[in-house]
């Protein structure tokens, strides 16, 4: 009911303009469901099958679930709880490395590597850490065949083995700062996992930097943050909001978190990243001193902040429709795919001809492109299979297209017609020009569209019950707060929803707790979240 | 005794072209030596220490943990057999990398990431494999506070639980080939360890196929074999010989195992990369199966080939001498270092001007480069610094090269005056085709360098006493060779070497095995190995 199907294999040869893909049945080869963990039997694993994508505002999760399948951005791994990340899936954490990687030099930071085992005793050093990572640890008992003295941990996070090994590295304040980061897997035991958004074993990176002084840890948790927010808006199109965690939320041994929070598409809060102040907590549990300009010794001031695999969850849930995935051009591994269309044999050469030309022009000019020219599926397929997997543009490329030297362009964000563009010139300067032109349109028009969902989805509050009522309909609510730790709790078990951050962005003028009535100085934000 | 010292931090201000860096004493900041494992204690951390590289030719280990130690490559992780790769070290790493991603990519491969954690049940389903592996498991045993119910080893390779997947995406002749890599650490509890050589975990790239032919496979397999090969000579400068593994050291699982073998600055050799044929084994014991284009099924035939951090300890131990470490140009994370030198105040404005914008012309030419205009430190200090740092090349200006508008070169390959040139322009076009040029040069002089090295360190051997002769003096023994498994485990008791590889270059003309006087169609080579 409500599905959306693709047009059948033989059907839909000679459409040019299919209609929009809302609502119809999505017929596709077999794709093993994510949301199903037996393994498929050989013998009839080769025929087509119907797959569908239930419509995302029927279920949530579970469109989640089958654009993840038929996208093949990810599989379940055999162990439970873990993800198998496809090519697919990858290549978006690789746009995202790629990225971060440039801005994290620029801003003075060196890549390294920490060995994943940490001795168990090293966790137990800073006691809110311990507190918070110790349900989640996955151990190594056992080690060429030998019971292991002291089990190790399979890093949850590395704050304390990095600081174990700074303490070594650090003497003088000549050694300082010292800003590194690690592209590394990291394990935690979760109970309920959910593919890119909570896996007991993800990939991420994580930052680490020690300082003279609490201001300059202060800044550069301060400037991290603001790495990530500009990624989240510039190349994901994610307009999220960046804001200190509250005490209760902060991550189990920092002094302060920010963080970065994204309205997913069932309005659920995604916190897609965040980095720590953390003080002296850890340098005083291990010790990591320097020797100042005056020869005291001191502790060392630090910072971590990470992003991980998770984001490319949030892009999903950010941006994608009932047609599948729908991907922000900056970070889309396929920006344009070219679908060739021919009926005759005596059409098929000069339309293949035209997509290749096409297609290296637009790859010279730094576009991710590729053609589709497979002759066993029709272009109907062809292009409902795109638009699922999220691809930016299409260009079809039709015997009339050839001979007056066009293409047809059009916009995965603008389904129909509406979004197609027919009669652009294929003449190189003018073609690149267009698409990269178009590609922009599409990432300003995805981060417009989510950012006008999100606004519509904040309601301010002034009274606990207005809050109640917001988390009620869904909505994230903002509203001012100077109460304690115990009625932040009271609102999560009532409400199920959390101070998502103290955003940075605060209004002007006096505030009163929408649960105390006291004087407050700041709003926080208030939501559901994964 | 006979150990590198680095000039006092006084004694060398003006010095222009100080002496050879052989057997002096290496003063440098105190580095905590790789070979201890002992903190270093807070209160003497802050002093300036001697610190000794010991001379290679007095002790090759001790050498190549102190270049590792001084340059700061990397360190000892907590636990035992780990290794922390700091900056410097994984920059090199990252150049790899770099390199590699680009020739996988051209070759039809995409990145993806399995799980780490593999269910015990899938190590043991290939026979073969579980023998080779089973000793060096780690095994997580306890997850979220709670014993499990199936052991999970830490993966010591990928082959089980990629199979496990393949067998979920495989149906049909259409799905193949199918060709992946995976960047991911690894852990195998290796007892005698070594940075970067041998390490409990280490990082590594990992590819995976899958193909409809036996022939296609064995193809793809010799393919990897070649990239690798390729890396070796052109970016490496490592002269490495390509063959085939024997029976007795080939891959736990394969069919037949590619390795490309270098040898070390103190002769013993050094499985750099390998590339398996897997045949069918994996495909039949997890039922890997397609259906071919007469609809019957069939197992897949299927690939697997690595390279690690380990060749990071492979080009240390190639080109590294008494005065530190030597990295050739194309994988040098700094390729050249500009050290500004003046005397008076009134001098040090220019000197600094002309190093910046010298610096700016070589970096918009792609060139990595830094100037260390510190004034903590020594000219002689620093060129010393930075040639125990392998830098390839060094650019000098004082105010004398101001007014004439000149630089002064010196190549860490050849050291002394000899290496050393003056009075080239500082011209940006005549001094960017300069030092290209020189980076070149030195590119290629290290490969002939190794060249000439291996070559006069494989020994032609036609019998058995001939071979022991040969292993006896360090070198390799080159000779005709058909005996059997039991004929090669005795040349090992006797020798301590072992069969290398069947290199891919074969002497024509008949041959009798060194071993039994049967004729052989294969001279192999036999040395002592990393």
């Amino acid at each position: 009911m409500g599905a959306l199907r693709l047009p059948a294999l033989t059907s839909f040869f000679t459409v040019r303009s299919p209609a929009p893909a809302i609502k119809q049945r999505l017929r596709l080869p077999l794709r093993r469901p994510f949301s199903t963990a037996e393994k498929v039997v050989g013998a009839v694993v080769d025929k087509e099958k119907e797959r569908v994508i239930t419509p995302r505002s029927e279920d949530f999760n579970a469109w989640y679930l089958d654009v993840i399948a038929n996208a093949e951005l990810a599989d379940y791994g055999p162990v439970r709880g873990t993800m198998v990340i496809r090519p697919y899936g990858y290549a978006i954490w690789e746009a995202i490395q790629e990225y971060m990687n440039v801005k994290f030099k620029e801003t003075g930071h060196s890549n390294m590597y920490f060995p994943q085992f940490i001795p168990y005793s090293f966790i137990e050093k800073e006691a809110s850490h311990v507190e918070g990572f110790s349900p989640e640890l996955a151990l190594v008992t056992v080690g060429g065949g030998k019971e292991l003295e002291e089990k190790l941990v399979v890093r949850p996070t590395s704050e304390t083995i990095v600081n174990h090994m700074f303490t070594q590295w650090i003497h003088s304040y000549r050694d300082l700062p010292l800003m590194i980061n690690q592209w590394a897997n990291v394990t935690r035991w979760e109970m309920r996992t959910k593919p890119f958004i909570r896996t007991l074993e993800f990939l991420w990176q994580e930052g680490h930097t020690a300082h003279a002084t609490a201001e300059e840890a202060e800044e550069e948790a301060m400037q991290m943050i603001d790495v990530y927010t500009k990624f989240a808006y510039e190349q994901a199109a994610i307009p999220v909001i960046a804001g200190r965690k509250s005490r209760v939320e902060t991550f189990a041994g920092a002094s302060t978190t920010y963080t970065i929070e994204a309205m997913m598409g069932d309005r659920k809060a995604l916190q897609a990243g965040t980095s720590h102040n953390l003080g002296q907590n850890f340098s005083r549990a291990f010790g990591t001193q320097f020797t100042d300009e005056n020869g005291q010794r001191q502790h060392v001031w630090q910072t971590s902040w990470a992003i991980s695999t998770r984001f490319v969850g949030g892009i999903i849930m950010t941006h994608g429709d009932d047609a599948g995935l729908l991907l922000p051009p900056r970070l889309a591994p396929l920006q344009v795919v070219i679908v060739p269309i021919w009926k005759k044999d005596n059409e098929k050469t000069g339309v293949l001809t035209a997509s290749s030309s096409v297609k290296e022009t637009l790859q010279a000019a730094g576009i991710k492109v590729k053609i589709d020219d497979t002759d066993q599926r029709t272009p109907g397929w062809k292009f409902n299979f795109y638009e699922m997997k999220g691809v930016p543009l299409r260009i079809e490329i039709g015997p009339r297209d050839v001979s007056s030297g066009t293409v047809v362009i059009s916009r995965r964000d603008v389904p129909g017609k509406q979004g197609k563009v027919f009669g652009i010139s294929m003449e190189p300067s003018a073609l690149v020009a267009y698409v990269k032109d178009k590609l922009n349109e599409v990432q300003s028009s995805l981060l417009e569209r989510a950012t006008t969902f999100r606004d519509s989805n904040i309601v301010d509050v002034y009274s606990y019950n207005e809050l109640k009522e917001a988390i009620a309909q869904g909505k994230w609510a903002r509203g001012p707060w100077s109460a304690g730790d115990e009625e932040e709790l009271k609102v999560k078990e009532e409400t199920g929803a959390t101070i998502r951050c103290f955003p940075f962005e605060q209004p002007e003028g006096p505030k009163k707790c929408l649960m105390t009535g006291n004087s407050a100085d700041e709003v926080a934000i208030f939501a559901k979240s994964y």
